[in-house]
């Protein structure tokens, strides 16, 4: 008796003490639970400024409340959830597919861009400009069904490795932002990327890395045709830009998909000015965001002198605009998330 | 106390009660469970039908479960979710429209298809082809801004009337179907619709009426543009038609937007073929749904000769490709909804 009214005591205890616990977590401010949220991220200004304006959109009490239906946020995706240096991974992709491809194409070792893509020439691809980059992506992109295209990417994402970090590139997403993603989704938020980036191409590995399933990525897009082959449905990628999901082409993106205005943007590059100046420039509470790259230790140091994610427009108005400019250097405690299997 | 112990008593039985209720339901067969989320289908085969996919595709110890992420459910919009007869609702918006417009274009009082459509003179409307209809819809859906469209529309939808129900178009909704997606969202599914009605036309009333948020609406498209007018954002549309969301459009527009294949598809006319087609040819479990319209006293008789919403096809394949024909003769209890405000 004496023992079990020792563990009954224990255990009473124990049980007191959860009850305290409890009650001590929902006593504390709502800011400093919010905060866990973000372990990435540095306390000070910019996780603050975060921080309450998710509060203050889900505060029923509030003023600046916001329902969820309305909740809608768009983050781009090169240069503000990954890495896009020293070139777009999606360019990496189309670099080592002409190599997979070129001994079935020996007119590529005369023909431009080609020529210079498998002779590793950058600066030779850079000179064929965007009509040769069209070339080879439909070289690269098209003539295959949806499936057999999405098989190519997911394959070259699980053995490709960074040129510098020497990790998968879907391992180079930014943690702070991943954060920012799961707790806005927390937070009654739907979380949607907008990038210039191939949407066929992001769906592969978007649900996985960023929890955002395949109908909420936006990107650009090639034409594509419906075809009964063997009995079996396809849907088969044609040579053919269908739209190209950049600078004034964001917004265009965001009403042909989501129909409506979101109250949070997030990017990194001047490709992203108009999808922040569409989302802030409406009635009611607004965040616009920018990672700014000023991190040559941990990732890279670039703006306006920038061929890749150049950065002018927006870091001259995002005062004048009220746009959170995120220092990577000072906001961010970590840069990489922990590898995504 | 007598009292008190009374009461004491009372509570205590209540409590019992309630809890021997919770015991109860909770063994109910899912079955009749289900079912009561469908009160106004017809206890029959084509209920029983829908009731065993979604339990057996919800249930994780059958061979048939799917992940939520992956139930995907598909609805065309017109004769599929509501009414589509004497006329497309978008076309008596058109035709509404036009009239309104008429006295900033008198040109119109002899140029065709105009001067039919003012006239009320249908053959004439219809002699004027696909041509005549594009040119009605440039002159009345494009050259404003989106939002000055979602209020024009919205406008429109509040005063016009159904000539024969003489009820607003949005109470012409159908009660089963209106009960299938909500029963397909408490079961895990998202639900989209699919149609190739106006995507800007359907997204005013989807979210109040089906439930459906705009980002879950496909459909036919304009292009559009985005402009800065006065300091403040907007998008622009153009007279000049982007996407046709119909027949082989439809497996088309799902790729584009969703990104992956359905596991549910719900159509009514042969427009909504390819769509079930793409659906239901697949590994796994899938379910292709027609909505036959064979109930002239309550709804509409039409199938295989209709000019609106022609099934034949369909009609001719469904046994053969397992797809479920729902009579809304015999299968439903109740057509149309409740009003919805």
């Amino acid at each position: 008796m004496q023992t079990q009214g020792f563990l009954s005591h224990r255990a009473h205890a124990g049980r007191a003490a959860l009850v305290g616990l409890c009650l001590a977590i929902a006593a504390l401010p709502a800011v400093a639970r919010a905060a866990d949220a973000l372990p990435s991220w540095n306390d000070g200004a910019s996780k603050a400024r975060i921080v309450a304006f998710v509060q203050s959109v889900t505060d029923p009490t509030s003023k600046q409340y916001v329902p969820p239906a309305e909740r809608i946020a768009v983050f781009d995706n090169d240069g503000a959830l990954w890495t896009e240096q020293p070139m777009y991974f999606q360019l990496a992709f189309i670099l080592d597919r002409v190599k997979a491809l070129a001994p079935q194409h020996p007119e590529w070792r005369t023909q431009e861009p080609f020529k210079s893509a498998l002779a590793g020439d950058m600066a030779g691809v850079a000179k064929a400009g965007e009509h040769g980059l069209l070339e080879m992506m439909a070289a690269t992109h098209a003539g295959m069904t949806t499936d057999e295209f999405r098989k190519i990417v997911a394959d070259w994402l699980a053995t490709a490795r960074h040129p510098r970090f020497k990790r998968p590139y879907t391992e180079l997403t930014y943690a702070p932002m991943r954060e920012l993603l799961a707790y806005l989704r927390a937070n009654g938020f739907k979380t949607f990327i907008v990038s210039g980036g191939g949407v066929e191409f992001m769906r592969v590995f978007s649900e996985r890395v960023y929890g955002v399933p395949p109908e909420q990525v936006i990107g650009s897009s090639i034409r594509t045709k419906y075809e009964v082959r063997d009995g079996k449905p396809v849907i088969v990628r044609l040579p053919e830009v269908e739209f190209i999901d950049d600078k004034a082409g964001k917004p265009v993106g965001i009403n042909r998909y989501i129909g409506r205005r979101p109250i949070l943007a997030a990017g990194n590059s001047d490709g992203d000015f108009e999808m922040l100046e569409y989302t802030t420039s409406a009635p009611g509470p607004r965040l616009g965001l920018i990672v700014h790259h000023d991190d040559r230790e941990r990732e890279y140091a670039y703006d306006r002198e920038s061929h890749v994610g150049r950065l002018d427009r927006g870091l001259d108005e995002a005062a004048q605009r009220g746009w959170l400019v995120v220092s990577m250097k000072d906001d961010w405690r970590t840069v990489y998330a922990d590898p995504v299997r």
